[in-house]
């Protein structure tokens, strides 16, 4: 399927792979250029979490996600936009995307009431009344000066029946046109989310409609929210295939190593999730070889790094045994050393991917990750 | 006073101030040299809190301090030489100064019982019954690889009537002297530590007995530990006086940058403090023209680093602003940026301070030191 609006696709295609939906390629935004597959670590904040930009830089990071409703909150766009804009104020001159709020709204969704105006809402910090329109959602990411912004959507939990991820559905695509009306002229990129649940038709419909609109990139919604693993894989393939391939896909919020190697084969471009950051903060670490609780005693007179093939800052510096110490010890250099570990995994993990495409060895490489991981398929 | 040991001193003086008691000079360790008078941020748990290594490097920082009483409890020293020593397992390869163990017992002296023989007390971590006898905490240092050790002292509570304090100085001399006897030729040094209380004669007889017994260097402890400042100085004063000039005097657990500064003006050649790290991590950064308190509402939109004639990281790449945020936040970069900031204050009052004695304008420093900070003398 081609994409009927006029509007320029920032995604270039480098190279499919013969044997599955897997592409490599690169879109261009205001702040540079990243490659694709990618993984985005997650900044909410405005930082992320326990790690400098220029961590970011060297573990090979090359585009950051930051949570629009959370910045919206605090410290304010305006404010942001007062010190410089979001690149600035958090010292990160590469893209960077911002959510629009609409999943921060759905995980808060006993402070939320969704209408067709928008989502009105009592902050997490203050419990405060606020609304946020798509329009808003538009303005607030204009003003933050984000390279990729995302439309406002209504994500559907799991389970829900028909009639009800029908209209939220369609609630996102009424959404999706005033977003796409609402932005200005200022380069920066837009995409749309499809919903649709888990209702292969309705994640047509969705498609179909946001397509019609036409967007930079288009994002799969409302996955990973509590559904089975094979429902989650069957949708994003399903999603995946009815989205414009000259265009960017990005999978949103997933996931663990193994689902970003099976959704790269299904065709996606783009992932972000809290995991690599947040796992490290609970000192579980992510290798080749499966996954390291490193509190575990196992690891207390553990010479070797974290990863034996990985060679980041950490696991060129430290032992086993040390990050135990530090973890056990509740040392902030525990959350700092485990997230450039764990980023630098996630980031690395992109960049075999990217490899494996261009050589066209995809399989193989898919293969490869699952022997070395014998006993942790995660 | 000149030292009756034969041990040849560790210390070359480089130049005297001619206008005060203040010295330029280096200490050669096992791990290399370091300039006097030197700042040694707190690595209490072989981490200096929330910063890497190479940000102490890049900071200025030539040689850091750990604690004995909490690395031999966790994860402890025995594991710590397994790992290949404290250097290696916390990948720092400048010198270490580790403490005796000594101000810990104190400071957690409702756990512990001081005998003719050592410490008995009662881990602060899970209670457990432990001793500590001045050969142990010499074994433990020798263990743990450190370049310069403490003997085991018996600190002094401030009041404290002579008689107190007076059987507890010489308790001190007599643990030095075991200390000194149990010190095996690893090329570590060892420094006493002159107790004697707020008594000037006290003070008189710890400095000569321990100069009898030849030491590497002669700390000053008992002090800041509740006593007026006034008294602090006096005692500082007075007691760096009765030390040998050709070996490094080591003030420790001081201070404030004033407090620096002025036992610089008395012959300090050496100090530490949790100060820098500790507030940091309470938000309160040190600047040439005195503290900022981040979270205070006037930065909430302030542009400008948190000290304008500061070029460390901090200060080169973001505003009050967003420390302002991340600190709000409880952002853990927060802490980290805050750390690197105060910590590259200490070192550089340090340097700038070796430049005015190089330069014999101490004096002038010092008034200059105090003009720029008009409103906050700390």
């Amino acid at each position: 399927m081609t994409n009927p609006s006029k509007r320029k696709s920032p995604f270039t295609l480098h190279s499919r792979s013969t044997e599955c939906a897997a592409r490599l390629g690169e879109v261009h935004t205001l702040h540079g250029t990243f490659q694709t597959p990618i993984f985005m670590p997650v900044g909410t904040q405005a930082t992320v979490k326990a790690v400098t930009p220029e961590n970011l830089v060297e573990l090979g990071a090359e585009i950051i996600l930051a949570n629009t409703y959370h910045l919206f909150l605090r410290p304010g766009h305006e404010l942001i936009r007062e010190m410089g804009g979001l690149h600035r104020f958090m010292n990160w001159d590469r893209p960077i995307l911002t959510d629009s709020g609409g999943f921060q709204i759905f995980s808060l969704r006993k402070l939320a009431k969704i209408t067709e105006e928008g989502a009105s809402f009592k902050s997490h910090l203050d419990g405060s009344a606020l609304f946020l329109s798509p329009e808003d959602a538009v303005a607030v990411q204009e003003t933050l000066g984000s390279d990729i912004m995302m439309c406002l959507d209504t994500c559907i939990p799991y389970p829900a029946d028909r009639q009800e991820t029908l209209s939220a559905t369609e609630l996102t695509t009424r959404w999706a046109v005033r977003s796409r009306e609402a932005q200005k002229e200022t380069g920066q990129l837009l995409f749309g989310i499809v919903q649709g649940g888990m209702y292969p038709d309705l994640r047509a419909l969705a498609a179909e409609q946001l397509i019609d609109i036409g967007f930079d990139g288009y994002a799969m919604g409302g996955l990973s929210v509590g559904e089975p693993h094979d429902l989650m894989m069957e949708i994003t393939e399903h999603t995946a295939q009815l989205l414009p391939q000259d265009y960017p896909i990005y999978l949103m919020g997933v996931g663990t190593p193994a689902d970003l190697v099976e959704s790269v084969y299904r065709g996606v471009d783009m992932f972000d999730c809290v995991m690599p950051t947040r796992n490290a903060r609970n000192g579980m670490l992510f290798t080749s070889r499966g996954r390291v609780v490193i509190k575990n005693s196992q690891y207390r007179s553990d010479p070797g790094p974290p990863d034996e093939s990985c060679d980041c800052y950490t696991c060129r510096n430290y032992s086993r045994a040390y990050l135990r110490h530090l973890y056990m010890s509740r040392e902030i250099l525990a959350y700092h050393l485990n997230t450039i570990h764990n980023l630098h995994y996630f980031v690395g993990l992109m960049q075999e991917m990217r490899k494996a495409i261009a050589d066209d060895s995809f399989l193989q490489f898919r293969k490869n990750f699952y022997a070395l991981r014998e006993e942790d398929k995660y």
